[in-house]
């Protein structure tokens, strides 16, 4: 891809519409919908939310390219990408996809899925055996990437990483050398889930000082 | 931690002195190192780099407190964050980390070190051998909000994956349950490394339309 065509966020899309309030959700939120100018770094960082209800509105595919051109600008091992993605628009497949999920509702309701594979065949080339954990890196780095930038254009999605490994692998035909590593559903948010719990940072950090 | 104090960025510094240019970078560079104000998202996304050379100048505790915020809001399977930070100031233990990254100096140089930690038991006490994936793939997006917040904030790191597992949790006397899955050095920027190629985005994009 022409390095210049990256994060052109797809055309103008101005949509000020109000989103009904879907029972059970926050009512008093107000997002602008495909906006192409960017938000803040930091309010796309502390804003994202797992989105798990979509609104019935199709999602462009230049939008779609755009989450996917996003993903491609996280780090890689060796600049690699040892990763692949599996865009599913077919409602047959997305509904198989939900089961092989274990029933997750937000995986069949989404008007896009979007299957994020690690290669380890491609990190494994160069890095021996080592290259297995860096295409599960890559692949969860570009997953991150792909959430933020969904968030960032007014789309919802949410990493869903709990599915039969070998049922996602039939339904879409993958090639033995991949592994799906994240089912992302994406679509117009209908509902804004409130920030989960914080951690007690003291025991996930520790300070080793001079 | 409380959610309030989540991602204030530290203190406002506003440093507007010239960068030297270190031979053999790229000259008319112009970051406002330190700036308490966030960039613009896609900025962030497309702008950050893998940056291996550091000016010698020391970074605030405010702000790597701030980089672990940053972190911490990287999704995480069932919000359990199997995650640790382990922030490295000591001379002689970021010697010892670059010793055991097989000598690639910015692990050396850089002020500071943090080492990103996975806990498979943490994810598997609920989800069984499928949490050593989860684990990962926390540690791995949680790395990865960390390189952005860096970039956005100023400064440079570069996510290095590659060293022997076993010199790491000796050095970092690391408890038997983490696994350090990145070693991440981070400084202020001395070079501006230019993007890596791009990539032939047909192979790596298959879509499955309705």
């Amino acid at each position: 891809m022409d390095q210049n065509t990256f994060l052109q966020w797809g055309p103008l899309r101005l949509l000020s519409f109000a989103i009904p309030a879907p029972p059970g959700s926050i009512t008093n939120f107000n997002i602008l919908q495909g906006r192409s100018s960017s938000m803040n770094f930091k309010d796309a960082l502390t804003g994202r939310r797992s989105v798990r209800r979509y609104a019935d509105r199709p999602v462009g595919r230049d939008l779609i390219a755009s989450l996917i051109e996003a993903a491609e600008t996280a780090p890689s091992a060796g600049n690699l990408r040892a990763r692949e993605y599996y865009v599913v628009l077919r409602p047959e497949l997305k509904h198989a996809l939900a089961a092989a999920a274990f029933s997750q509702e937000q995986v069949a309701s989404a008007p896009v899925v979007i299957v994020v594979c690690a290669d380890p065949s491609r990190s494994g080339r160069r890095y021996g055996d080592r290259g297995g954990l860096y295409s599960i890196q890559d692949a969860a780095s570009a997953t991150t990437c792909l959430l933020l930038a969904a968030f960032d254009m007014g789309l919802a999605s949410c990493w869903t990483g709990a599915f039969d490994e070998s049922m996602v692998r039939e339904i879409l035909s993958l090639p033995r050398r991949l592994v799906p590593t994240a089912i992302v559903p994406v679509g117009w948010p209908a509902e804004r889930p409130a920030p989960p719990p914080g951690r007690d940072m003291t025991e996930a950090v520790h300070w080793i000082e001079g």
